[in-house]
């Protein structure tokens, strides 16, 4: 097997998990939780979100959570900015990483950002202009990679044509996001299969969404085109925007644990992440949907 | 990729999901559930368990079960049978294919059969017999492949030397189990490596548990090896004996969702087998863990 020895999982628990709970956490949990994340070994944790708090009222103390939690030097802490006024506040926050974000499908976009994706691109640009400026590094989001909820399938050239726009304006990364977990192996394989000619495979990302239950299939597919950095969201927390009830995100805890399995580092204590998992679920009082969890749960 | 275009899954819910249900399914609910499941395209369901009633009481009325539901000519209808007394049974109730069980780990053997090893298989060899002479195919299930909830690791030899005389006292199929689901993609792609050398492909099927949500990337990671059997249990009925509330069984319809995306034939109606589940999750009056039904729950 074509296994890399090595994942970089990148935390996005504190941003796109809780920005799909709707129980408002207070800062300082979130603040405590985010500390106890940087205690797990994880190397890059996405803390928050600078959109207007109209937009996901969860977020709205973004400044406050950045500027509240302790810095571990070797951990890279970013945040999603959807404009400049965003990225001003980022920058008050002293965030190492700023995330742009967007869809490959037009109605996606439409729907998520309120713009067309020709609309949205100029103003990302602005943002990755002025992150570079502040000597900051850009990731780049690309939602619906794999489907889109309003149009369907969605073509690989129109997902090229996102990423590589993104590139041009000079994001490092770009995180290919299977938004409402559609995705098969089959359909990874054949995107990689192209993808891995087209990008530098340290420059791709996978964010996989286990709605229908396949990312762990999916990741083990990707890491079989030697794909090694994925996002998750601990304990699996956010769920899913488009079918409340069923799963979002695949867990942090899911992922390591399969990865731990083959044999494959990540860095990260597997118990120091569950302690954290358990303390969201305290916050939060229900269960968190991860199957580690479930199994803690039950001990 | 070398996957099989074509799989068959044998549908395990109606006895290894029910046998781990607390509520009593009424005889007659569960006839009506068995024929729902013989119109989705199956073309195996086991359909009870001939154990003493005193081990499994969900499964007490294992006989009228068998005679009460209606027979496709074109599906095996399957039972569990321990010994030469429910065989006896199983016949009477005119099974078509009769499952011996046991485990590769002396411990989980002693625990779940009340036997050590060399105890069961003169046992089960006087059923294969029994069933033979009756005209009967027997398949057996060996659990703990991958793991021992008493004993840890199981080692590959001690596998195949159960496997090795369950063949040679005339099995026609092996149905290998991570009976506590803690087999990895790595674990499944070493033991096939070596399975496959051994044994014909087509006479060994795969019983992956959810527990740690790797049973689908385990399916993926054995299709790159052919095999094109697996056992699942649908709407993940069942859920797992050492771990309540974690899952058990893959579940039939999440197997039968990503071998669909992929491309892979069943036979099998996603939407009759959804129906199918809703039945069985109405008389249990609680939703069933799998992730298609998680989603069509949510709609």
């Amino acid at each position: 097997m074509n296994w890399p020895e090595k994942v970089t999982i990148k935390e996005v628990g504190p941003r796109d998990g809780l920005q799909n709970e709707q129980v408002i956490i207070p800062t300082q949990n979130k603040i405590d939780w985010i500390d106890q994340l940087s205690e797990t070994g994880l190397s890059y944790i996405e803390v928050t979100s600078f959109v207007h708090p109209k937009w996901i009222p969860q977020l709205s103390d973004a400044v406050q959570v950045a500027k509240g939690i302790k810095r571990n030097p070797d951990i890279t802490y970013a945040a999603l900015v959807p404009n400049e006024r965003g990225l001003e506040a980022a920058l008050e926050g002293e965030i190492d990483e700023i995330s742009v974000f967007m869809s490959s499908s037009e109605t996606h976009n439409l729907k998520n950002i309120n713009k067309s994706i020709s609309d949205t691109l100029p103003i990302l640009k602005k943002v990755i202009d002025g992150a570079a400026n502040s000597g900051k590094t850009v990731r780049g989001y690309v939602s619906t990679v794999f489907g889109c909820p309003y149009e369907g399938e969605v073509s690989m050239e129109q997902v090229f044509r996102v990423c590589d726009q993104l590139f041009d304006y000079g994001i490092s990364e770009v995180s290919l996001g299977d938004t409402i977990g559609v995705a098969s192996p089959r359909q990874v394989a054949s995107f990689l299969e192209n993808a891995v000619k087209r990008y530098d495979l340290s420059r791709i990302a996978l964010h996989f969404h286990d709605t229908r239950g396949m990312a762990l299939a999916n990741v083990l597919q990707a890491l079989q085109y030697g794909v090694d950095t994925f996002d998750s969201s601990l304990g699996g927390l956010g769920g899913c925007p488009y079918a409340p009830g069923a799963s979002g995100n695949v867990a942090t805890d899911d992922l390591v644990h399969m990865l731990h399995n083959m044999g494959i580092q990540t860095g990260i204590n597997q118990e120091k992440l569950i302690k954290a998992a358990s303390m969201m679920q305290s916050c939060l009082e229900k269960p968190l949907p991860s199957h580690q969890m479930a199994v803690y749960n039950a001990q």
